[in-house]
């Protein structure tokens, strides 16, 4: 087999030993070593200090060995040099200042120079680069335009998204502008990525799962695909995650990334149905799965490396973020259970 | 054709001269007749005083000319009378009070008589059914087990669901015990309104789509086909729209219901593919999209119907509640485009 790492050879579909895992948000508060850093920073301070987000980058690859490790930053980094200052409450989510309420206000967002505004992300990644095992690729992220709008209308987080609708029907033009704006943006946050020395990028669509196919075509697909082709390199595997989005997945993958995140609500065999043998995959293990012993949890992994069939193109991972009160040894187990029992499979 | 009303042969998958339409919540805040009677009472008092249900009730029909009514209640009637009282505060929604923590608050929870308990709901149906016209039926409805426990475990809504499912499978036993006696009691929620006059029942399930397929199959699918066959008779539809399912709508659809409902991420002519020829499907306009201009709502509108094929088993609906800020005048618009173009799809 070849020398590249397994992660970034089973986004491309390549033969693999066995099933990569890597888990979103694997850097977080579940763990102690991660809090007692946070205890000392606020949450900004953490994404903008390379040192610390490289510290936390890489507690979980030391801790558990997983075969990918994710950049620790922020979906909402952009939004402060837009000119709308980002506040993490505690016990809610994250407050919008300046939000956008009508067409003209997103003509007064300002434009800015990414690698000037965001360069600590950068920074971060060189630090971790040199940190990181030559078997553990980098991911570097980002929001995609209907995410990172949603919370610039909403001013903050939403169950129903009833303002970002309703400004996307009713105010179009505007809208495209803000999107291509932001759609820009991300392309130039996720070279720079790239740049730094991220090995793989993911584009996050955490709550694309509200609109319906047409509006999801409209004003998710169409988006990420111009993100997608402006961050095209050779040999740099692009993730899109478009949550909720299982009814019509087929759709997502029309954006042309090399991997497509799937939600624990649809199994991966269908998944791969509707988006064909082309793409690899990545999912989908409920979160709150984790939260149980490991006689529940075992089975729904089984279920998972089952559905996957061969193997071939398969990432696991959960199917959203880990949840801050996973206990630790479950993380460990499911890390272990993945990498020693997913080769078999292939036999 | 039959005199049997519209509505009720288009739950049977009889041919229907157009396809009929009425709307979640359709008796609700956006109309200022139901916001001038609210203004007297707090919530709990309209949903238990059968002529101030009654008035509010009638009030859509009266304004718009829908083809079905469905009684103004809500879901978590059962909830008190378990011993958790549910308190509506302004701005968030409903809380929970002594909510079940651990496996055994669920055994403190107390049986109640149905019929003394909730006759209240009994005694608004006889009211309506008196006051509706004969080709308008009423349809009755209750919340299913996994909707309803939510509540109770969470002490109140959720977005990630996560203490009920560390319940479900920390806890198996206690949950089943729990569920069991939720679906009895809504078995004989149903029966009561069906006794009072309602020709059609719908169970909510709002907040199964947060579960994997094996979870659906094991705390929702199972609790629900009970609940089917408890209140099955002849000529009353049953009706079960479990939002967020649309991954796995097959699943939903081996309840045994005449008729599933379909939320808005899911294309109705996929739906179909899913759930066979056998069922009708009720759906699936996102409500956000009344909110817009009608030049934005028309071609949605006719997307549902499109998708719907020739219309046969097909109800007009929302993929949810419609929202408090919905203009008037998108629903009267809404309602007589589907009334008077649907019938010359059939041509």
């Amino acid at each position: 087999m070849s020398t590249e790492p397994l992660f970034l050879r089973a986004c491309f579909g390549q033969p693999t030993e066995r099933t990569p895992i890597w888990l979103m948000r694997q850097a977080g508060r579940y763990m102690a070593e991660y809090r007692a850093v946070r205890k000392g920073v606020d949450f900004w301070t953490l994404c903008q200090t390379p040192e610390l987000a490289c510290e936390v980058t890489l507690q979980p690859i030391e801790a558990f060995g997983l075969d990918a490790s994710i950049v620790f930053s922020d979906l909402l980094t952009p939004l402060p040099p837009m000119g709308c200052p980002v506040h993490f409450g505690k016990g809610h989510g994250p407050v919008v200042e300046n939000h956008v309420e009508k067409a003209s206000d997103v003509d007064r967002l300002r434009d800015f120079d990414v690698r000037e505004a965001l360069g600590y992300v950068g920074d971060a990644i060189e630090l971790i680069v040199k940190a990181l095992p030559a078997h553990v690729p980098l991911i570097g992220f980002a929001g995609a335009p209907f995410t990172l709008a949603s919370y610039l209308i909403e001013g903050g987080s939403s169950r129903q998204f009833m303002k970002t609708k309703v400004f996307l029907h009713q105010e179009p033009e505007a809208a495209d502008r803000l999107f291509t704006r932001l759609a820009d943006v991300v392309i130039e946050l996720l070279n720079l990525q790239i740049d730094a020395g991220c090995r793989a990028v993911q584009i996050f669509d955490s709550w694309a799962g509200c609109l319906d196919p047409d509006d999801y075509a409209r004003w998710g697909l169409a988006y990420t695909k111009r993100i997608v082709e402006g961050v095209r390199r050779p040999g740099v595997p692009v993730i899109v995650f478009a949550k909720g989005t299982g009814t019509y997945l087929d759709l997502v993958a029309q954006c042309g990334a090399d991997v497509i995140g799937v939600d624990w609500t649809l199994r991966l065999d269908r998944a791969r149905q509707l988006v064909g043998p082309d793409v690899a995959l990545q999912g989908n293990l409920d979160p709150a799965r984790l939260l149980g012993t490991w006689d529940t949890i075992r089975p729904a992994v089984d279920r998972v490396l089952d559905d996957a069939g061969d193997g071939r193109g398969h990432i696991f991972n959960l199917g959203h973020g880990i949840n801050k009160d996973t206990p630790v040894d479950n993380v460990r187990r499911l890390i272990e259970y993945v990498q020693s029992t997913s080769g078999d499979r292939r036999r």
